[in-house]
């Protein structure tokens, strides 16, 4: 029963000055602490990698505190429970917490949620059943309010994000273009996810790219990517467009200001809008039933596919990050971690 | 009854490389032609100039179409009636128009809208009875949302439409800070219009400025200027800000793309919404009744104060708008044609 669990977990060593590098982390193994009156130990399965974690890299003030050095990282993971000293848990129940970046996580109960593995694959929960996926529900409809017909690119469209966000606007009967990185992602894009058009952007400028694709202008433009993809967007808005600022990973590495677009005064003309926002919020808590039936039915249907690449192991856990960053992900990067409980 | 009218107008000779010359302009004399059935004869006393003028001198598509070569320029005006042969209208009447830019004008009578000259000076509704009054009423309250105890940002505040954006921000509780380009702006801002803090911008770097005058941060910051002074706000906005993307008069005469906010990504961690909107379309002219009953009342409260810059002579009114892109007037530039009907 009290049999001493030893995990290990990655640390944050030091800081990234641009693209982060294997010896920013560390792995370490500690013994995992007996759960508490009202807690869980929960072994995970998978954890979750994402671009904003770069972000929590820095030592800088923003909507969540950075990590700290010499401690454990955390994010997104699901897992089973190991041991429960709360009521509502027991034995087996898989959960999803914020107790990413280790093999082992303890903390108080109403920090997990109970999630059901006949939905999606376990993994999705952190995919299109999680956090990218509520943040593609919550950014394209309610703050891209697309309508049937429109048309509505979106960059970093192979990412987990992107790809739900393309796959909800063809289901909302849009136009869907996007832009990915390579030519697999780009067949990805047309061929699995049902993307009217998709381009490369690594193969000439955007703007030329969105004039070919987007003859007719765009009406939402979902904005993963930042930089050049921004500007050239904008270019291409047509009036009362809805720009949603989701992330801006071009940017994520800069270690010195990256210019705006240039044209953003084009913004009065066309009234735009752009929005940025964090699904986290609490505004945005309210639209997890409606997300959780809505894509939950449409993976049912297949209408909505889950598409991950899955790097096994936590000592992979860091270069599975810096792989992002670098877009060698389709769809949702997760890391596997075990295969059942202890 | 049908004696002939001679008027002069002005042209648009040559478009404006960068700032506008005199040389771009050419005053006319034309012969006014005679009323139709259904049109009125108008004598313009005051005709505006206003800064969106200077984009319709470039040959770009845009919201408005650009003037065209050696035509009369048009915008806005106010003139009595001198001849009416449409039913409604009579000899005396004040009326606005478009037809600005000239001493005479004579269209259908559709095209012009009676004031009541009682409610301000006639020249007000140029002012904040007209467009760009309605441009301050809408952008504040619709678009930037103010909240009782909030911070209000303008730039341009001693311009037509900022003058009046901060005045009704102070009307709504807010603690309101303005930026203008000399001493004496500044001066009018704090003491004739009741801002809580203005600064000149030439002063130094206007992140400084927004640092001292805005120590808690910016809830909305109504934009008539780009360039560095919505870079700097950016930095400064609170959670969920807003910006209302009005203008941006220190684009207007630029003949290369300017640099756009280098930190516009902040836009997704702070949740904020940047929106461009033009006053004149169909979406927001339900709100043109309140916007008559409300600033009309602020302006017979004293509550609203009517300011301007008066030049005097159709001759005059091509400096008038050069001075306007230079940041010459105080409140609403304004040029005056004559003092009654012919």
């Amino acid at each position: 029963m009290s049999k001493q669990i030893k995990g290990r977990e990655i640390h944050l060593k030091s800081r990234p000055q641009g693209e982060p590098t294997p010896g920013n982390f560390e792995l370490v193994e500690v013994t995992v602490p007996e759960p508490a009156e009202g807690q869980l130990l929960v072994r995970n399965l998978f954890m979750s990698v994402d671009p904003y974690m770069r972000g929590r890299m820095n030592d800088v003030k923003s909507y969540v505190p950075p990590f700290k050095l010499g401690e454990a990282l955390d994010g997104g993971a699901v897992g089973q429970v190991v041991r429960s000293r709360a009521p509502g848990f027991q034995e087996g129940d898989f959960v999803t917490s914020s107790g990413g970046w280790r093999e082992y996580h303890v903390a108080d109960a109403r920090q997990y949620m109970k999630v059901d593995p006949n939905v999606g694959s376990l993994s999705a929960y952190l995919g299109v059943l999680g956090m990218p996926g509520m943040t593609a529900y919550v950014g394209l409809l309610d703050l891209g309010k697309p309508v049937a017909g429109e048309t509505v690119f979106v960059s970093g469209a192979a990412g987990a994000v992107g790809g739900l966000v393309g796959q909800i606007a063809k289901i909302q009967g849009c136009r869907v273009v996007g832009s990915a990185g390579s030519p697999e992602k780009v067949k990805h894009l047309r061929e699995d996810l049902g993307f009217d058009d998709a381009f490369n952007y690594k193969d000439g400028p955007v703007a030329d790219a969105l004039a070919r694709t987007c003859p007719e202008g765009i009406d939402v433009y979902f904005d993963n990517v930042g930089g050049e993809h921004l500007e050239a967007s904008i270019g291409k808005m047509k009036n009362y467009g809805r720009i949603v600022l989701c992330g801006a990973i071009s940017q994520y590495n800069a270690t010195a200001p990256t210019p705006g677009p240039r044209n953003l005064t084009l913004a009065v003309g066309k009234r735009l809008t752009l929005q940025g926002f964090i699904v986290s919020d609490q505004r945005h808590q309210h639209r997890r039933p409606d997300f959780l039936r809505d894509v939950g039915g449409w993976l049912r249907e297949k209408k909505v596919k889950e598409v991950e690449t899955v790097v096994e192991g936590l000592d992979k856990a860091p270069e599975a990050f810096i792989g992002l960053l670098r877009g060698h992900n389709t769809g949702k990067m997760v890391v596997k971690l075990a295969s059942g409980p202890a």
